[in-house]
């Protein structure tokens, strides 16, 4: 029985509320050996409050020693086996940029490139034009037109975009187009099942008559195309917890991961003010809030400690505006670490806390690495954490006689 | 390769003995934040000096966040995954009883439930009988007969009763006959197997010649049935671990999932004394013994903190009387937690040691939730404490060259 489906058998309605607050990339590194992270650096009278009434852990995004990307990271949250449940780069891409996919679509990432009179590629990202010139290329491009297909183009940044086509029976079993190397031209799409070689007729037609549209427009007079995918076949939470979510988050991504497992998106402005707000005014609309705060990880990104560490201090002085809506259960995480020292994302177990009337104390009285590596949660894999919240929430009848 | 076949591999003979015993219920928690457990409020001398020799961990009885039933939390801890064996609630019901169950029975719940003259339930539950009159009730039934079926009819309580159709062919998957609303009749049973259909024929001509026998004696003047159950395919202990088996234990559910796996029953009368003298003399006769106290689990569900406590330090005075035999390998452990403060079975991973010259001592002093959450063992699933057990029994050989 996978675990999904022990969740459908078990699972329980009561009036209970779960709040998911995810620091981004929470877990760090201390800049010297045996000296004090991000975390522990930081001062936190709100979470060590929380961490000393409640219980706390480690969570292994993945496996041990797997660092995720963010769709990863974040389904892993949700409950979704990230080995399991795999979200395509191109589906990625699109949720970056708040595109609302379906199931009918393949969504690619696209890159612009130069090309030579003899179409060979000289700058595979096409000189990093300014996204300004990418969002006019991308106009440009709208143009194309192929019969029974939807063709979306969508600006990203300098020389990214993504497009997608829409239509019936398209497969993503395609490979990318970018040959990786100058001095060769784009490789042609080709599929490797029927599907997927409808969907590679339509991408090369579509290189094709971007060729036409864009001849006079080099350094951006190409495109390859990588991350061909389709929308993946999810359960919503609803579905699966019966659970009536949504979503408060303010990056686009982190919305459309959302949108992957049936959260409802809340448009709470660009603040944390603004999403401790929509939590309040929506209380009573829902079961399960998640929250986003993205800013431990871009500082994180960034290679400053020192504002990692004031960016986790504003999440905490922010702490009380969502625990005065008293959750039943209130998990505090992150979908991976993310050490100022390595500018990165990394494989690190990320601190945990579950705030609950259920929850057994174990003496932490601290919410950081070295405290939460006593914690009674242990080291689990993220993929345990909400049936961890279900079962804190009295959400779960027992299992067998 | 699954777990049994690799055991099958590795397991070899030896003259050691282990004991199992299992406080039911075992884990509990702080009545308030930061407070103590029943276990680390208990004195436990010689649970103390166990955990100080050997070595401690928590054990999850299935996930994360899941809490089990007797059946599922016995068969964790005697190596059987309780999310691969399920044990249906027919089966455990005649377990509970002490009911004989073999290869060729479907086991069924039933309740007295009250008819009105157009046969539509009036009342589920018959007005909740007297055990006396179900006994009396249940009697009548035995009149019941079936071609090429065997029928047993078995009160248990109030206006429950359990009903075993032995014969060849016979398949589980058939509906509960509870409508599960008064103002209906209860529900013709149905099979969705050819085994099954046959099971349904059976079980609908049950409740037809019920109905002729019981008319005139309402309140309990109709039947309906729930959680039609096969035996389980299951491996014996013997067969799975080449282990000689006993089960010491005085409440019948526990003898009966230990019949399951394959041990002896031993009759040690309904005391603690009872079973540590059964133990003494069975001795030389077998290489595992499952001793089961029920008393940590029944107080937990009462809510009786202090009587918890007492029945945790009842059982730590009886430990001489055990260890005075020199197992090789001790353990002690629970099934599940049952903590006072929840009045019900949870999900709290559960205090575990293991005595044993090939433990790895772990500094740990004292055996309770929070010492544990620092032992040696870590948190593991319950599902691999019988591979420790071997182990640290000696009993298993290398894998691989």
């Amino acid at each position: 029985m996978n675990t999904h489906e022990l969740i459908a058998e078990l699972r329980e309605q009561n009036p209970t509320k779960i709040v998911l607050l995810v620091a981004d990339g929470l877990g760090g590194l201390p800049l010297e050996p045996g000296g004090k992270t991000e975390l522990e650096t930081a001062k936190t009278p709100n979470l060590d409050r929380l961490a000393t009434e409640g219980v706390t852990g480690l969570s292994i995004p993945v496996l041990p020693g797997i660092t995720p990307g963010s769709g990863p990271g974040h389904l892993g949250l949700f409950g979704y086996d990230p080995l399991q449940y795999r979200i395509g780069r191109g589906i990625l891409e699109a949720l970056g940029i708040n595109f609302n996919v379906t199931q009918k679509d393949v969504a690619i990432r696209g890159n612009f490139c130069t090309l030579d009179a003899q179409g060979k590629i000289t700058d595979r990202r096409a000189g990093r034009p300014s996204t300004e010139r990418c969002q006019a290329m991308v106009e440009k491009m709208r143009q194309v037109r192929i019969p029974n297909i939807e063709v979306f183009v969508e600006p990203v940044k300098e020389h990214r975009f993504v497009v997608v086509f829409r239509g019936e029976g398209l497969g993503d079993k395609v490979n990318d187009t970018d040959p990786q190397a100058v001095g060769v031209a784009p490789l042609l799409a080709q599929g490797s099942d029927t599907p997927s070689q409808k969907t590679a007729q339509v991408a090369n037609e579509f290189v094709k008559q971007v060729g036409e549209i864009l001849k006079n427009d080099a350094p951006t007079n190409g495109v390859t195309l990588r991350g061909f995918a389709c929308y993946p076949n999810i359960q919503t939470m609803q579905q699966v917890y019966g659970l009536r979510c949504a979503a408060i988050a303010v990056y686009p991504m982190y919305k459309g991961l959302a949108r992957l497992v049936g959260m409802d998106i809340i448009d709470a402005g660009d603040t944390l003010e603004g999403q401790t707000q929509k939590l309040k005014e929506l209380w009573n609309q829902y079961d399960f809030f998640f929250l986003h705060y993205k800013y431990t990880d871009s500082t994180g990104e960034d290679g400053n400690f020192a504002k990692k560490v004031a960016e986790i201090e504003r999440l905490d002085a922010a702490l009380p505006a969502i625990t005065s809506n008293k959750p039943d259960v209130l998990i505090v995480t992150g979908d991976h670490s993310t050490p100022s020292k390595m500018k990165s994302h990394s494989w690190h177990p990320v601190p945990t806390l579950i705030h609950a009337a259920t929850a057994r104390t174990d003496g932490v009285t601290e919410f950081s690495e070295s405290a939460c590596l006593r914690g009674g949660l242990g080291q689990f894999e993220a993929k345990y954490l909400m049936l961890l919240a279900m079962a804190h929430a009295g959400r779960f009848g027992k299992y067998g006689a």
